[in-house]
């Protein structure tokens, strides 16, 4: 019983106030692979790259027990690229170069060898794609997690509405959640977002940490407070990683499991953003990632008995 | 042994986009105040106001065990008055009108009966203001809380930095801790901070919650996530408030107790923003508290055995 990962493998060209990356990997799925494979072995990939795509970095992401098979590689195009430049509040951020490539005709093909999907996690990608992965499992998961983004809020509304009608659990930043639901209280977002579908809405504060809302229920995680946030890029779908990887290895889809699914995300994001890229996510061990979470209990542990 | 809370008694005229509240009673004291005698019936206040003050505010926080002898009432010269608009960002506001009236030459006298100061809480106010009050204390009080905004930093800021050399705990919200260190990152504005004199520092980050510093430790309570705030005003002193108050009810000026007492301030300052002004301080009764801090468990509460 396996977790499926849909979405981008790509490039960035990142600049933040502390330095330039140059063309490096990246992509929504990316990051979720490297995240989640911390936790499960079983780990199935859905995605396109170009023949300008490195294969080393798909052998390393192999190493870790990520099947590929689900990964179409055109030999004759490129891979998608996106440049961006962040200012000191690293919230927000300039596109300077979108080129869609081998993303402009995504069809997903979900290999026979995916269908035994326990979890699938459908990392930001065209809503149609993602719908696509959906229609094509024979079974559905037992827990569907997805992650959006504005943009298809502005420019493919009724799919993205059609497939969060299809999913347990979307993640969104808290802008996206007010432009979604037309709300500016979040309380109030979540509330109008959940009646279109998800019983779960995870909403993504970056650095001011993530809200979990089930019913009348909400669950709060910080944000690891840094001494420097070097790059942001990668760091929603490190979290979704962190997310679905640990409810993949727990099995475990209640609510409370979910929330300590949405500390090990918060603290693999933690790591995201402390070097340009997925390179943080290439050096940590079993030991850092522990070591962090126990900084997360730290960061919010309270003594109740003395109120 | 008591708590001597100084600070501003006045009249605020607030604007948000839910209402407008006309002169009501304010200042951070007033706050503090009526924060603080929920947990501690031996508060002791300094400040000074008009003659148009309402004789049935003060017989009310008297009745409340606040000890208002430290209270100038200058009869012929009108109270502090401010006013001012929230946009739907409640996290900014436009200043529209301040009139310092009695504030303007306040000179604090300390009774005699006060002298007996175990805690002692420096609501915003004249940094020279703030000073007097600690020199004329006899003896040392046992933990010296200090409120202060980015104002006094513009305009004296020599002042400032001798009051925040004197105390042992600052409260400011994260734009000030940003132009007091002059650093962006809130991680490295704290240690710079702390070595201007305070050992615990406390960066109020509004809807987003608060971050308690002390040495390298940090401790993260989160803004309980409200369907609509109404009128932010007065929710830091309200913090403060709370903060103080559970620390001279319990007289356990530990880190770990200053984490529940900082728990303790976010839930009252979450029934501040609920209505204008102090109203909903004085509805408020010992089980709305009770329940609301066991909100703020539910909220952050999470199964770390599931890792």
């Amino acid at each position: 019983m396996s977790l499926v990962v849909v979405g981008s493998m790509a490039f960035d060209d990142i600049e933040t106030p502390f330095g330039k990356s140059d063309k490096i990997v990246g992509g929504a799925a990316t990051y979720i692979a490297w995240s989640a494979s911390n936790f499960s072995h079983d780990i199935k990939q859905i995605s396109v790259v170009g023949g300008d795509f490195p294969q080393t970095e798909l052998d390393e992401l192999h190493g870790r027990g990520v099947d590929l098979s689900g990964v179409q590689v055109k030999k004759d195009q490129k891979s998608f690229y996106w440049s961006g430049k962040y200012h000191m509040d690293m919230n927000t951020r300039d596109t300077l170069d979108t080129q869609l490539n081998v993303l402009a005709d995504f069809n997903p093909v979900v290999p026979e060898s995916y269908q035994d999907c326990e979890f699938l996690m459908l990392g930001n990608l065209v809503p149609a794609v993602q719908m696509s992965v959906i229609r094509q499992l024979k079974q559905r998961p037992r827990l569907i997690v997805m992650d959006t983004m504005n943009f298809w809020m502005q420019t493919a509304l009724g799919d993205l509405e059609a497939v969060i009608g299809q999913v347990d659990v979307l993640l969104v930043n808290d802008s996206e959640a007010r432009e979604l639901s037309g709300q500016f209280s979040l309380v109030k977002a979540a509330r109008t977002i959940m009646k279109m579908g998800p019983k779960y809405l995870i909403i993504k504060k970056g650095e001011h940490g993530a809200l979990l809302f089930h019913e009348e229920r909400v669950f709060f995680a910080p944000a690891l407070p840094l001494e420097e946030v070097f790059d942001p890029t990668g760091a929603g779908d490190t979290f979704a990683g962190g997310f679905i990887g640990h409810i993949a290895r727990t099995r475990d889809i209640s609510y409370d499991n979910m929330k300590t699914a949405i500390i090990v995300g918060s603290a693999m994001a933690s790591f995201t953003v402390e070097k340009f890229g997925t390179q943080r996510l290439r050096e940590i061990t079993k030991e850092d990632i522990d070591e962090r979470i126990q900084e997360f209990v730290q960061l919010v542990n309270f003594d109740i008995t003395l109120i």
